[in-house]
């Protein structure tokens, strides 16, 4: 394998997972949980993909100070140096600005892959092909770049990125300048992405040298980067604590999409097809996890139905739940809490989230 | 108020209560639960119910041997000699003719209510006024009563009591002779009763005499009432558990209905409508409850509900509970165990038990 020196990565790991409630709270959100029942927490198959990229050295992993400890505990190859803590949540682009000075400080010649915590990656080996095609790719041009996904339905819930078809790429064909970057787009206009042909779903799964995310926050993000750039001589430090937590509190919110990809000019898209799902909801993780003879994804050793399928329920292990009559429903038992609700209704869930928080206070979110 | 002191209250308290599992379990059984939420458990109000026809001296309780405690913890006037206690099940032939030879060694003269101890009756007043009726014509004549209560639909959970129309008791004209007793009828059937209008449920509260009935033994169960006879000086005295052990290893099971009410020439119904439940099945329950907008019948502080409607929930006071989608459901959160269920097909809980029982062990049933 080439010289995986200079890979780095990055693991966003702030989000509390609001969807995945009441299996995810901001005690402990989706990405520290093992959601699919394999043993391993969402973060911690996340870090192992990514063993096969770059040395655990050159891995590390933003989150919020609450959930410091949490990482340490589930990932202990990291060093605490390799933990970068936000003091509160300000979107994706002042998190990778964070991670980009901080790698800068012992390599300026960094290629960075930069990729949420809590997706899931079917086909390891195809992706780790991607990631070094993308790689090499990024070290060689001046290129940001992004894994688009071929979308299956007009998901409402993703970015869109719209690509040339011209093919400008020799080593990998998939790999084409973007057009557009669109945000989350509405159902009729996701149709119309899909009747298209040239649209692919934002993976939020980013590669780029260094240098070049650099300079594009130069040049599009003036105003965060000049925050971070004062930090200078702080990373690394005992000082650099203190100078995140008072960048943080004047930071803007903002994501690395609007911030940097909708804007500049040298945005390009690797075309792939790993499997990947970034289970943002109960529906989705309902399509991945195994199903018995009623369609019934269950999680939970004693749970007994009746007249009841394509479900999906989550209950503590020992818990006893006995379901007759329901079709379609999520039924989730977890942190004292119980949620059922028909799957195709489950956007609500940030609704509920949110009345439970006003209505019955912060200890059940 | 007339002279009380013949009068004689026995509550039956051993049944098991299946169908309100998992609210009702064997460790804990419905007539032990504040089911209503009032502050009380049904056996309290029974009590309560009867202190104003007897002394609390006069009232005797027969249970299981384990819900000893139980009983004596919820009822505290009762003295440890009024509760009668079985070693297992015979149904309620057995249960009645171990109260009676019990209260003949105090009182032969005694006039005797046999009730349920986990029904509701929401016009007090007139069930008192029902009682003493039923208690003078049964102490003045040599009838077996029991009340009837006017049938609101074809149910088929409960016995029919099918009358004469003639009016034989000049104090009270609701007071008929018996032409049927007859077990629980199948739907078709159920419903030709309610076709035919001279049909009533029974309730299961019997009024009679202690000589009137103690004959009826002797003539239609003479197996049982030697059995128990054998105890005549045992009874009151250290002798009497042992006794009563042996009597139940070699007892036959067998209900009053069956064994003595649906043979004997001088049973008599009254009529009664004191807004009576037995409480026999969810469906009843939520019934009786308050309903809320949405015509949920809730117990459990922290319950909130999104298109849900004419369901009943029954969950720990704190547990945060998030329903949405779902009509006309079961929602049971208790003893560890979680029940969703169809309120149509709530008959098929008695399966589900059994199914668990024989699947995951005694400990949840």
């Amino acid at each position: 394998m080439a010289n995986q020196k200079n890979n780095y990565c990055v693991i966003m790991a702030g989000g509390v997972g609001a969807r995945f409630w009441p299996m995810s709270t901001t005690a402990k959100p989706k990405q520290f949980i093992d959601v699919l029942g394999t043993g391993k927490t969402l973060i911690q198959l996340t870090f192992e993909r990514f063993k096969n990229i770059c040395p655990a050295e050159n891995v590390y992993v933003v989150t919020n100070e609450i959930y410091k400890d949490l990482v340490l505990d589930q990932l202990p190859e990291l060093d605490k140096n390799q933990v970068l803590c936000e003091p509160s949540r300000r979107n994706t682009a002042p998190c990778i600005a964070y991670a980009n000075y901080k790698i800068h400080e012992t390599n300026p010649e960094a290629v960075v892959v930069v990729a949420p915590s809590d997706h899931i990656i079917l086909k390891g080996e195809e992706f780790t092909n991607d990631i070094q095609t993308a790689i090499k790719a990024a070290s060689e041009n001046d290129w940001l770049l992004t894994l688009g996904i071929k979308p299956s339905r007009p998901d409402t819930g993703y970015g869109y990125i719209q690509y040339k078809e011209e093919k400008i790429y020799a080593r990998d064909s998939r790999l084409r300048k973007v057009k557009t970057f669109t945000e989350k787009p509405n159902l009729e206009i996701a149709k119309n992405f899909l009747e298209s042909g040239d649209f692919l779903w934002n993976s939020g799964i980013f590669i780029w040298s260094l240098k070049n995310i650099m300079a594009a926050f130069s040049k599009h993000l003036e105003e965060i980067d000049s925050l971070f750039s004062k930090g200078i001589g702080k990373y690394n430090t005992l000082a650099e604590s203190d100078f995140i937590k008072d960048t943080y509190a004047v930071c803007k919110n903002i994501s690395i999409d609007y911030g940097v990809m909708e804007k500049a000019n040298n945005v390009y898209v690797l075309a792939v097809d790993f499997g990947w799902s970034d289970l943002g909801t109960w529906g989705s993780l309902y399509t991945i996890r195994e199903k018995d003879e009623n369609a019934n994804a269950i999680v939970g050793e004693n749970v007994m139905t009746y007249d009841t399928k394509n479900c999906i329920v989550n209950v503590a292990a020992k818990k006893l739940v006995v379901l007759q009559g329901l079709e379609d429903y999520i039924v989730v038992e977890e942190n004292n809490t119980l949620l059922v609700c028909r799957k195709d209704d489950e956007q609500q869930i940030r609704q509920f989230v949110a009345d439970v928080k006003m209505e019955k206070g912060e200890q059940f979110v």
